[in-house]
């Protein structure tokens, strides 16, 4: 039985306290929050001591630690895990600074930990099928990505202040998905961007608006849409193009019901929240974040998909500034 | 090149004349219509001479004949075609009465004259590639045959009194291509239905919804049903299952065209008319009757199909009237 | 806090158990089963005490039983539930014969406990989706449904024999829908079927392939197949059509992925277990039990549409042997 | 009645005799190729003249020329066109040159004479409802444009060499459609590209697997992937994301048939052959064409449209060479 200490209590938090409880071989021992009210509250749900973050890292009770405060403790709480002994499960980003990235690969190394990097979207079943069905060559050799991914609603102003900018705050899962579907390490990226959403975002010198190519030394391309916005829900499809076929996988609508009249056939929307729409992948990511300690497998993503991600993100950036396009060594 | 004479120059008369027109070794050689002026403009269009049906019949310049001449008529057209040994292409239902068209059958053999019942909805691209694949033995033995077919909207209350009743008049397709699918003869018939769109064809006795029950002696099931409106364009799809799996041909819609909004994902209507939806089917049936008689292969749907169709019309009937089953010898 | 004492410790009271972990307002206090077992694995899991089927009914720590037993033990438990005043969620069907289940709803009037008749489909969220579009008048009066239902594979030949034939072991989940969307009573039942899949099906008087037509009194209509098999997953489609348009579920997909290749277009296989599929429809059901008693609702489905039900699959196989419509009154 | 002279009998010029033959107001009154057999045989078939092409553009028996012959001939065929004042519909790509397009957009704008740059993809009934639903401000302002185009199989080698490269030959047409989208001109093009496909033709120095990013002054973005090879037949894709919605255009499809097996469920490829995938179009090109010319419509698209595609396809070209993104002023 895996003892998960959980760092952080909010949201994303408890979505990962319910994947725990779903998961056989682990339960939630502790639980940490900066606030009170939060730790006791999932601390009373889980049956979980409510501890310092440090307590927690340290306790005897845990086994792993899952990382789901703000970006900007991340690196502090990776040290010390690492130094603990501690296996990690890290929310993305691991840290805004590629170079405070390589910092915690080095202690994570030095200790030897299993890490995850949380990019949870490698792991919904359909995406993952995607991938599965690559990888036993049903399409042959990848020769084009497709990837369209648009939130259904703006965040409010104030976090986009904080969050890095949309290539490393939204794109950046694109950024990982395409590196799990491509096959090989993306050589070059071209961003461009624009804020048609809100003309404050623009004015705050990011864009809500954007698309990326990126491609590979053997030639693969891939192609990367994002938008703040969506008025038919989550909007979350990727493709794949080989030598022998493509594969693709659609939207998860709200429903399978159509309606037909004048207007024509109408399905529900896809559904619009982001906890919902990867219930599943949060789970399964759970899951194999707990079967790969038990059984000594490696985790995939780890903490150099994190960084490979993050620079990836900051290439696309970089590029959206300039107007040029950006090699990665 | 086969020398067609159309008899009626009506709305359906000019869909065969633009059919022939794209059917290689053929051609238009004469017209003739009860009223002068359609018959008129059609010759001056196909450049066909117009004439008075029993001389168009017994012309030198006359191989084959097309009747297109409303139903009451097609019984004497018949039989001077059959005397004058000419092919005919007969439009659906051969006669009302099936006892009359016992007496078509008579002199069709008895002249040896190739003979088409014109069920279109065989020569439809996607409704002849489920029939295909069931014959390429894709499926395994075909078990239960669903058929949903549901017109845009109601045809004048004047047509309904002279049209037979519901069963014979629209149903009388789909029993056909029950027939067609099911690879085996129905041996008994269950009918229901209602006037639930206009009350004024109830106090007709006839029926606008219905719904029939088919089945084999080896106990293979046909449904379908039929309404006379579908807001949503011209329903028409056909379903099969079979041991080994299951065939089905959806709506042709409007168009590719889908829209992602609020509301969800919609689709354009269904093809409205008759004539378009048909289109392709309408011309595969003439190549296919200018083809069996060039190289001199059996025709299909021929006139025993025509009498098939319209017996199991008359259980339907029957079987409403009296709500009980019918058995079919 | 509901306090839920099971009957059952068989597969589908481990269902209802998950189901009740995930409903707030409700916890498992007690369970009880012939084998001591599954009994025991269940009580450890969650933590509710294991007992005897009477003294557990008869508890104070009990308020509510879930009857998941045997179906010739129904009646007996629903009448010792009644007599102790306990609300009561019974598995479908409520009982074999219809006599027994109008003593039952005598029990149950007598004492006035809440009682719901576990169809589970009503509660799928693409049927109840079509349910409530339909009484939202988005399709205007009904006047066709059709549904579909297909097993992915037969049942043991030894399940078959004391399953009361497909009409009330496999349809009468159908004609419980037919009654739900139909909004209507049937007054009239025809049936036909066969055993196509498996000849000793047919030795034993049973079918594994059948249709049925209801009709109401104001001429709505209702067809349904049923087959046993389906290699294309869990065949399980409604659709119905009105004077307004026309709403249908589909099939609930193994995952949104589709490939294209010289193959065409392959998406995946239905779901196949029935478990999976419907899920989220046992979870709606067991929520909707707790909230009905929690806020003195009425339940639906309740006992009567039990019986209904019943009436409705004794009536089909009565006309399957009679080969007649048979009259509802 | 518009007299056509066609100029060029193959492929091509087949296509617009048969279109031209299904329009009202038009016929093919001269024919003119290189080579005797296809002309006497156009000939023929059309009732036209056969004459020497000058001789055929200037023959007061031509009202309109349509120039289907190879590229580099139609820059004289539009100057002597011009200089007799004939309308002319001039297959794409206008010139390899777009000095050259200049110089005969000089011709025709000093003749006065209407021209058509006959990027047929515009009349695909599919796109052309994409188009106006977007100027109906179906979606609100335009954001972002994907165009998905692949061939089913890749050209001859001796082709690829005469091409003009993949950016000239193959991506101008969804070069013409991202502007015909946009609604605004793009302002940058980013393009990457790679030999997936046939190494030789990497040799050549040309690509057969493409991806070009467009950008607008006001920051709308277009994607656009082309490869020569597609298994499941010709994929012709667009799609608009606005700032109310989006609207798709997906595959034409061979039929509406769908077989449901252990497979999964899988429809038809979708239409291989250009010819057939744009029959609809071609024709709807042509009654534009004469439409206009019979009502003194302006045409779109124009021979400007034709510069401004050719500049966006060298600007790829460049990009593609050199690596950088290229300004368009």
């Amino acid at each position: 039985m895996l003892k998960i200490g959980l760092l952080g209590c909010g949201r994303i938090g408890q979505v990962h306290a319910r994947s725990i409880a779903q998961t056989e071989g682990a339960r939630v021992s502790a639980v940490a929050d900066a606030f009170g009210e939060p730790a006791r509250m999932l601390g009373n749900k889980t049956g979980a001591k409510v501890m310092e973050p440090i307590a927690l890292i340290e306790s005897a009770d845990v086994d792993a630690v899952v990382i789901g405060t703000p970006t900007d403790t991340h690196y502090k709480f990776i040290h010390a895990a690492a130094a603990a002994g501690k296996a990690i499960f890290c929310e993305k980003p691991v840290d805004l600074s590629a170079d405070r990235i390589r910092d915690c690969i080095k202690a994570v190394e030095a200790a030897g930990v299993p890490f995850l990097t949380a990019f949870n979207r490698r792991f919904d079943p359909n995406f993952a099928n995607v991938h599965a069905r690559i990888a036993a060559g049903e399409i042959g050799d990848v020769e084009i990505v497709t990837i369209q991914s648009r939130d259904p609603s703006p965040p409010p102003i104030g976090y986009v202040k904080s969050s890095g900018g949309l290539f490393r705050d939204m794109m950046i899962h694109d950024l990982d998905m395409a590196r799990f579907l491509l096959g090989e390490e993306p050589v070059s990226v071209y961003a461009v961007g624009a804020a048609l959403v809100d003309a404050e975002v623009g004015r705050l010198g990011d864009v809500d608006t954007a698309a990326v190519t990126l491609s590979t030394s053997s030639g693969r391309i891939c192609q990367i849409t994002n938008s703040r916005r969506a008025s038919y829900g989550y909007d979350q499809r990727i493709e794949v193009h080989g030598a022998k076929g493509m594969l693709r996988a659609e939207n998860v609508l709200e429903n399978t019901v159509e309606i037909a009249n004048s207007a024509g056939f109408t399905k529900s929307p896809a559904q619009h929240f982001f906890l919902e729409r990867y219930e599943a992948a949060y789970r399964a990511e759970m899951a194999h974040f707990v079967d790969c300690i038990a059984n000594s497998k490696p985790i995939e993503p780890g903490i150099e998909d994190g960084l490979r991600a993050q620079l990836l993100a900051d290439a696309a950036t970089r590029s959206f500034q300039t107007a040029e396009a950006i090699s990665i060594c």
